[in-house]
């Protein structure tokens, strides 16, 4: 048999960040790999008592097929929540996804043709990356610094690059690296994809879980024209398990992503939707971030005081004021591949950074989250990982 | 402001249905339009012991991130589920997806490349065409008659198709007919396939609602090859609104639906899936599939044996022996079309049938659901419809 497969599987390969976290879930690693929320507060006291209400009062609706836009006033919820972010929407506006993974399969599904180029970060989100190769894309990388993408480079790319059909960014505790963008950054990416006439995918998973600061209001805030999509998910703020994330977009372009989730999935869990309606009726999601928030605090604090203590001077990483990340960059001779390898033999785990590179490189880099494991893992982890380093860089 | 978006958007249209379906949820409407289960058989009170367990015994797991193949016990109990159709089954050679429009979607993403061609029956379930479309193919319909795809025409269709990439089936109850395919042409199906080395996928959403008769077994079955996908689904014999489904499909195959699920929406839900594995645990199926059977058999007789009764002799409809729908034939000089609109001022809906044909034509045709209204609206519905299509017949 020789069945043939569509061109684009040719561009589709296993996320290797999934196909590493097999290997990690032995129970004495200790694991810095996977983006995982702290499972510990996850809150299943309450989703008892909200689960056995919504089959109580609506158990036939959340069993039953709804509509492809979602649960109207869970679309509600999700529209004013977009406040803190400068955001005005309203329940129209908004498309409930299976998680923002599906916003993002979306967006290559809706804006790129074969060889269209989508403009991103360097590095970017992997699982990104990967929605959009399904759609035959090319990638241009903007350089980044310690603030995200240099606008200036990005205005080089624009001018040189006239296949670009979409911008990807993150702007908020980005993964893989942590960072945040300034407010002058986002205006000026809005400007720019005016003037180019280009969509902006944003995606904000981690905007909530700021430790420190204030919010910058999103791109999204600073979009006249509506070419700014804005894809949000309640998995880093709740829980990733029940698969709830939406789109905000302007009426003609949310319209194409309505089309587009009828053809794939007909529509989000009604239960799932309903649940977490009901959850925010009866409780308070802020109080219950907050929560999240100073236990990923305390986290990240152990994490990088630690980093400090025991990596070598020659080893960088990021200060993220929130989200799940730090981001290591290894002197350039040296292969985080490699040194996974090493790691593993002493039962330590993190992303080797190159494939968030989507044109290759980098493999002096690597990822590192600090919201999955409890404070005594972490220190125990990273003085590993400092002997580990120590080791690779006298060699 | 002129964004541009992907060539392929060009086909997306919104489902007719969908559309139709907003028009039709009044409560004085008597909707034969839907697709929908009947709700009142939902095991709500079974669901609210099931969802404890699942939040008492593994909670944290239920609402965490899972692997993008799925909860391998319910993985166990699907690959069990099929031995009624005949099939042998491994865990290991399901995929859990949201739903089995999921299926199709990511059929079309796997198999079609823009101006390929599926084959397959006329007319076909207009789910399966839209997801299809997103994917630039072309459609060739293959004739049928009461028993489904006509397996000589087929073969001619193959002989002249160069183009044909994937062949497209409902063989149980199909969707929008009713129809059942017999033995002989579900191997004959295979053995043209094999001929022309092109995947099968075989779409069974229905097919363990059989009112009488024996279960046939499924083309899955006669599958030497490998080349045969089979894709199920909860939605009929469960609750559609926890998006279960699944693909079966051989090692090499089943791979490229895993890769793309992990592009499209990393995983289902957990909680769902764990739910449906743990009321597989605490009940019994087969019991619950049996209720509702009952209770469908009696509405298809009641349909079928009122439309005898009052539809005028020139109108033909088919006698499904399972599954939700009928077919319904006018003279050919009439367009269902113009008759819904004329059945809505009498507050009874259906789903005109010109949009099951890809190609168009046939507008003298309608779908008849008749598992989601209660017995007296069935009756009372049919009536209604009875005069409408008197008084269209007589003009």
């Amino acid at each position: 048999m020789a069945i043939q497969f569509a061109k684009r599987m040719e561009g589709i390969k296993a996320s290797e960040i999934r196909e590493l976290l097999k290997l990690t879930t032995r129970p004495e690693i200790i694991s810095f790999a996977g983006g995982l929320p702290a499972p510990e507060l996850f809150p299943i006291e309450e989703m008892k008592k909200v689960t056995l209400k919504v089959l109580e009062e609506q158990g036939k609706q959340a069993l039953q097929y709804s509509t492809t836009e979602g649960h109207q006033p869970l679309r509600q919820k999700v529209a004013k929540s977009m406040a803190i972010f400068g955001i005005q929407a309203e329940a129209d506006d908004i498309l409930i996804t299976s998680g923002s993974q599906q916003g993002l399969d979306f967006s290559g599904k809706i804006f790129l043709n074969p060889g269209d180029v989508v403009v991103c970060e360097s590095p970017s989100y992997l699982g990104a990356l990967n929605a959009f190769k399904a759609y035959e894309c090319e990638f241009v990388e903007v350089p980044t610094d310690d603030h995200g993408m240099i606008m200036d480079e990005l205005e080089k790319v624009l001018a040189n690059t006239p296949q670009a059909r979409m911008i990807y960014v993150i702007p908020d505790f980005q993964n893989p690296t942590g960072r945040t963008w300034p407010v002058e950054r986002r205006k000026r990416l809005v400007e720019l994809a005016n003037k180019y006439d280009l969509p902006i995918v944003e995606d904000n998973p981690y905007g909530q879980l700021r430790f420190e600061g204030e919010i910058p209001p999103s791109i999204k805030s600073f979009d006249t024209e509506g070419r700014v999509i804005y894809l949000g998910t309640y998995s880093k703020t709740f829980c990733p398990g029940l698969r709830i994330g939406w789109v905000f977009a302007s009426p003609e372009i949310l319209n194409k992503y309505i089309m587009v989730k009828q053809g794939a999935d007909l529509q989000a869990s009604s239960i799932s939707q309903r649940e977490l309606d009901t959850f925010l009726d009866m409780y308070n999601l802020d109080e219950h971030v907050e929560k999240i928030k100073n236990i990923y605090r305390k986290r990240r604090d152990l994490m990088i005081n630690t980093m400090k203590e025991v990596f070598p001077k020659e080893v960088k990483f990021t200060y993220p004021e929130g989200g799940l990340f730090t981001w290591v960059e290894l002197p350039e001779h040296m292969n985080a591949r490699d040194l996974m390898v090493k790691a593993l033999e002493k039962n330590v785990a993190f992303v080797p950074g190159g494939s968030f590179f989507p044109n290759g490189g980098h493999e002096n880099t690597f990822r590192m989250n600090y919201s999955n494991m409890p404070e005594d893992k972490i220190v125990e982890g990273i003085k590993r990982l400092g002997e580990v380093l120590k080791e690779a860089l006298n060699k």
